[in-house]
């Protein structure tokens, strides 16, 4: 076991705090940042967090805070643990009360709707140079709700130092999460965020009643589309049939666990966009990220047709149906050409 | 639409009856023998099959038979959907009274132990030259349940002749059941004799009670392994990210419709192999195919650690737990490596 390390999680939801645990139980000293006051007490005085993580207890060695430089005392490692959406104001927050320069692991699923960022280049963005020392992506097969009951999860973290993945790997690493590297940090964040639309429009498919030849049919011309556009944007083919690729394709598209899955089936079911998000009262990250995926597409002239049908059915209000419908008929008839089209050319440059 | 044919169906469960009530819906005459009277009676009589397709109505279009040779009477073209168990008896026979040569489109997914033939070289060592025409494999993503509700589904054909597989193509398409061509007769075989082991070893983590982040990491590590065996069996690698590969592992791994799934479950929750076959009343697949694979990966010096762990607690009495708890801890710690190995030879090799 390595050297018991101080470390900050930034987010106090579901994911932040079931990685809380695997660190607490590696004999880590957490620290759990929240902004709601009631959850923070709830989990000192409780060590509970039922709204995220039902009749999970944690371990007493994670303490909660609202206050951010209390947080950040003494700290030199985070885990960022927020929605996309909440990256740049909390990382400005950080910014301001940080003692020391920062490692940055971060642990969400999203592309930057506009600027068209991945997560680390967010971070890079927003960060100023002496206040960042690496930034780490952790993704993988991983729903929170299981790994706080410690089944067994793999993981995968990377980073443009491997070293940094690789202390990331050690301070994670247990009996149950078992945390692997891979050096393609393009393709462990392109898969990560990508695969939401694809449970979002599984979900439609399911919410439909198309059944599981459907979804599975979906899945694959998903995992295909999604290494269509990683490959463009310079990522390894090979990390789509990883466990950041289809590995977590397939946790997100098949598990009643997942947010997007259960919006994608309200959507199926008829209800509107709007209803559907009210319900969910957790961020849906698909939504946002299906737009910024819209848009990669067309910068990077890449056929996507499922990110397509889905966008028209969240942003152009086409009935769930018919652009299943539309999807279902416009596959092409040679199986080969199409999968040769996707990851041909880079098989053949290599 | 095509002309009608005269076509027979050999094999009277779910899957031989739902492709026989696709190929009824494209009008075609479809003569589906069975060897269990009782079984033709009700097909003739109610137009149902109940203990295969609960529930289902069939097209007054299929004819039962329990007779090879009415049959077979004017056909020149037969679905074989029979376990591959039972293959070489049912050709055997049917050599005794085809009328003229035959294309044989088979629906199995099996290896056949001991020989190790593919399904399609079993038809070709059964059957003389001048019996048979061409031998056409239909498989992808496709319980036979939802094909017998007309639920979207979507499969790949493939033949040494593709002329012959473009012509059964045309025979199955439909709205509903869309099919592709994929030149890689072998990449095709393999995949869908394959899953089935997988979908076991699912079965198995399920029945254990690991849940989905730990079976999205083995059907991640499985597609891998299927993979590297195929590919050094001489498949195109991207095959198996196709519907064929990552699309069939993934229904059959995931849907409560998959008997290799049921009776893996049933292992996994401490039932031993014997009541477990005896209880399910339908071939499961996968056992076979464990015991094949097995022997192809010592053949093919190739490293497959689920089929091996797969095979250990099937043949040689080690508890599920035992060889699932070594199995999460064997993998590699670097993903990369581990990917490379199986499809990177390849890759660079093109």
């Amino acid at each position: 076991m390595n050297e018991k390390r101080n470390i900050a999680v930034i987010g106090a939801g579901s994911w932040g705090t079931a990685l809380a645990m695997v660190l607490a139980d590696n004999q880590h000293l957490v620290r759990l940042w929240g902004h709601k006051k009631e959850q923070i007490d709830e989990i000192n005085h409780h060590h509970t967090n039922e709204k995220y993580l039902k009749n999970v207890q944690l371990p007493p060695r994670i303490k909660g805070y609202t206050s951010l430089s209390e947080a950040l005392q003494g700290v030199e490692l985070i885990i960022l643990a927020v929605p996309t959406k909440a990256i740049r104001e909390v990382l400005g927050n950080v910014q301001q009360v940080q003692q020391s320069p920062l490692t940055v692991v971060h642990v969400s699923k999203g592309i930057e709707p506009d600027t068209l960022l991945r997560i680390s280049e967010m971070i890079e963005d927003v960060m100023e140079g002496n206040n960042l020392k690496d930034v780490v992506v952790l993704s993988g097969p991983s729903h929170a709700e299981e790994v706080s009951l410690r089944h067994p999860t793999t993981v995968t973290v990377s980073s443009k130092n491997m070293k940094a993945a690789e202390e990331i790997q050690d301070l994670f690493m247990n009996q149950h999460f078992r945390v692997y590297t891979n050096p393609d940090e393009i393709g462990v964040e392109i898969g990560g965020a990508l695969k939401n639309i694809i449970a979002l429009a599984a979900g439609i498919i399911d919410g439909l009643g198309y059944g599981d030849n459907a979804k599975a049919a979906l899945i694959t011309r998903g995992l295909a589309e999604i290494a269509r556009l990683g490959t463009k944007m310079g990522a390894n083919p090979l990390t789509f049939s990883g466990l950041t690729g289809i590995g977590d394709l397939i946790v997100t598209c098949t598990s009643v666990h997942s947010r997007n899955w259960r919006a994608g089936n309200m959507l199926g079911k008829g209800q509107n966009l709007e209803d559907v998000l009210a319900n969910m009262g957790m961020v849906v990250e698909g939504v946002r990220t299906t737009k910024a995926a819209y848009q990669l597409a067309k910068r990077f002239d890449v056929k996507m047709p499922i990110t397509e049908a889905l966008y028209s059915v969240l942003f152009s209000n086409v009935e769930a149906s018919v652009a299943a419908d539309a999807l279902m008929g416009r596959m092409k008839t040679n199986e080969m050409e199409d999968l040769v089209n996707i990851l041909g050319e880079r098989m053949t440059d290599e």
